[in-house]
């Protein structure tokens, strides 16, 4: 579909800048959750069985930038699925899950950027498995993210920590 | 700013009939989440002293239609600011909670299609609170309807019930 044909047919409201600002807007949010978890937590804690706030974060940067070089170069590679020599060590400290946050936050921009605009109407098949247009994926990504850290805010109020204001993305 | 400005600048990639369904499609699994819980512990049941579940479906439905009336007509109203008289009981049984829910539903498809194209675009500010693009205020309510009913998926499972699938939007 082409940006002329979804304006005739079905005007389209929100635009890519909008749509990455959305993103990294609620990127920053979660920096902010892992920033306010106890470290001893951030590793372990859990309800109900549902993974450690840690093991969520790792799932939202295994779809980020290998999400976003799907989408920039077509080449869909999940981070479990890289050869060995390629993989890099799970974060063990509060401090590196920040630094590989802010790494992610700084590639995620640059792959934007290199894409092209029409890329993001195309429809593909993210990681091999989910078959839509490629920001239908970001949607889900984006999605998958409030919905995780959602779970996260209850983990911080169940050990009596007030969590940062949802509202506030900046 | 218009769509044209909007294409040229920076094209848009999502809809207006993607972002209706895109919200509704939240909706029908957030439905989901309520069939799914039990219904003693829908009123009642809490971790570290958050809302239970009906309550913040209870904000949902009162961001969803009086939100939709204030893009659709420009008066803001939030349920508790209308007349006495105007003001509908609280729903009590999971039932009620429901047909609420299927109400809402209606009415939102009709309000919207009752909203012309460029509203969506204009700058306003939402139950005369939050100043942004039309759009902006779908985001934030689909945003915190994702964020709360991750909230409610712990509840579920610290009940030991298995919460319906995240992507499954159907």
């Amino acid at each position: 579909m082409t940006n002329d044909q979804t304006l005739n047919a079905d005007p389209a409201v929100i635009s890519l800048d909008t749509l990455l600002e959305h993103w990294q807007g609620h990127r920053r949010l979660t920096r902010r959750m892992i920033e306010i978890f106890p470290e001893d937590k951030l590793f372990t804690y859990s309800i109900g069985g549902m993974r450690p706030f840690s093991e969520l974060v790792m799932e939202f940067l295994g779809m980020a930038v290998p999400g976003m070089k799907g989408i920039a170069t077509g080449v869909w590679q999940l981070p479990q699925d890289l050869p060995h020599h390629q993989r890099k060590e799970k974060p063990a400290t509060k401090q590196e899950l920040l630094n590989r946050w802010d790494e992610a936050t700084e590639l995620i921009n640059k792959l934007w950027s290199q894409t092209p605009n029409e890329r993001f109407m195309e429809t593909d098949k993210a990681f091999g498995q989910w078959e839509g247009p490629v920001y239908s994926f970001l949607l889900y990504w984006i999605d998958n993210e409030i919905h995780h850290r959602g779970q996260a805010y209850v983990y911080l109020r169940s050990l009596g920590i007030e969590p940062p204001a949802f509202w506030d993305r900046s």
